[in-house]
């Protein structure tokens, strides 16, 4: 959903469908399919309520798990018809971000989770929460990482299984990361945490690296990189999740993701979107052998 | 250099030195400028006299060491007749790659190096030595680390003042780094050792951070991500220089390196290449300030 919402090309509902459950076969444990904010605010994911119908009909009992964008009581009505177990709820750190995104005050935004969160609760369902701009905002620049805490706790405290820390414009540094972590950890279960890093400044699997080392263990990510700038050839989106996997695997961490079966994805979406994405191992494929051959003297 | 030899376009001796001289204005402190290889094996280098004989007739007293790849006593030679103060020797921990990039085997690398590198400082220059496909071979897949060690010791013997460790073809993950790292530092001074990484899966920067840990400063790294495929558009080459410049400034660590100048090297890399190239920050800009603005619901 993430990577999708950012790029110019609106992919048919079909095409979507595909690139969903291309993910799906690659055993991947978690999918947010769609968002089921204002038809119109993002026309890239109008088609909310026949994506999440169609993939809730076709999901295998140990499949993975599904979940939806939801802004507001009207948008959990939406998952609710479409039969999901889990959404997210999103909102910013920071005062301007939120305003821009969501026009909604952080007071605002919090009113609305505390009446969506127990309600998805009540009907048995899981909850995500986004804190967004966490490493820094477009807008405001820095943010006070006690800010991020204090709105995370409050999330949490509303029921939220998952908080889900983003580092939306991907301006984050490794010790940063560490920084912003530990204090988010003192006071938050690791297990109930999750980073969703943009790679805009190629930094992105760095900081993961740091979060790694303290314990994070949910990583957002989008395939092929999805969602960078569509005006800038290889600008970066999301964290690409078969670079990510590729780390993970070669640091013996599991993850029960088929990472050839993920690069083929990463090639569908290239195909559906008529660009080159910026994930790396789609392009270099996942062994080095004989990928080399062609060029002299290296280094 | 060695993102320049990986390009398909080969540039003109003019737009070299005015990417060199760009380079330079940056700040950053040791730069290695060409090659003296045989002239025919890589077109894109073969005005390497010309391009050594300009840089040192331009240096400034306090400006960067300027270095070029050495294979044998005849180009040693020809860094001599240029003024230059420091080489770089290249050799491979795999005996196949070793053998295709340099017609070499092993044994009769250690052995041309053992003229070449007491040679190079009875004359005062400074050696850089790299150890390439340290973290894996491109036609015999894993390579022993203790064979990494080996060579790397016998070049330090000859007298190399830095041994460069290069992941030739980008293949690894930040574990694998710190295992290879350790065994080489315990019988190497941190000081005398240096990472030079290619970003082919998107691994660079987290082997970087890896090697930071230990202690390892000096990082080589190429403008803009020179030396990807030419055949893939957003396929990486080298470490981009500004996304490493990037995170060690966000991480605290001084550089000395101007990056909004960098960022313009690099898009004059671009023009002068005719190609996106890779890297982020000079893509995205250094700053995250407004560079979101126009998107809505991100997280």
């Amino acid at each position: 959903r993430d990577g999708l919402q950012n790029e110019k090309t609106i992919v048919p509902l079909a095409d979507k469908l595909r690139l969903l459950e291309g993910l799906v076969a690659t055993g991947l444990s978690k999918i947010e399919i769609t968002s089921f904010v204002a038809k119109d605010w993002i026309p890239q994911l109008a088609d909310g309520d026949e994506v999440a119908s169609a993939m809730m009909k076709s999901a295998a009992p140990n499949g993975p798990a599904f979940s939806a964008l939801v802004p507001n009581l009207h948008g959990l009505e939406r998952a609710q018809a479409a039969g999901m177990k889990s959404i997210a709820v999103f909102m910013s750190a920071s005062e301007t971000h939120n305003k821009k995104n969501t026009n909604k005050t952080i007071a605002e935004s919090l009113k609305t989770f505390g009446e969506v969160i127990p309600k998805a609760r009540a009907a048995g369902m899981s909850t995500r929460a986004y804190v967004s701009t966490a490493w820094g905002c477009p807008y405001e620049g820095a943010v006070d990482p006690k800010r991020v805490l204090a709105i995370s706790k409050e999330l949490r405290d509303m029921g939220a299984d998952m908080i889900s820390l983003g580092d939306t414009i991907g301006v984050g540094t490794p010790l940063q990361t560490k920084k912003i972590l530990e204090l988010i950890l003192a006071e938050i279960p690791v297990k109930n945490v999750a980073m969703h890093m943009h790679d805009t400044r190629g930094t992105a699997l760095a900081n993961i690296l740091a979060g790694l080392e303290l314990g994070v263990a949910e990583l957002d990510s989008a395939v092929g990189g999805l969602g960078g700038c569509p005006y800038a050839p290889g600008a970066a989106g999301n964290m690409a999740t078969e670079d990510l996997i590729y780390m993970l695997h070669g640091m013996g961490i599991e993850t029960g993701v088929d990472l050839e079966k993920l690069v083929e994805v990463a090639r569908m979406a290239e195909k559906l979107l008529g660009r080159a994405l910026p994930g790396k191992v789609h392009q270099a494929g996942v062994s080095g052998l004989k990928a080399s051959a062609a060029s002299s003297s290296q280094t």
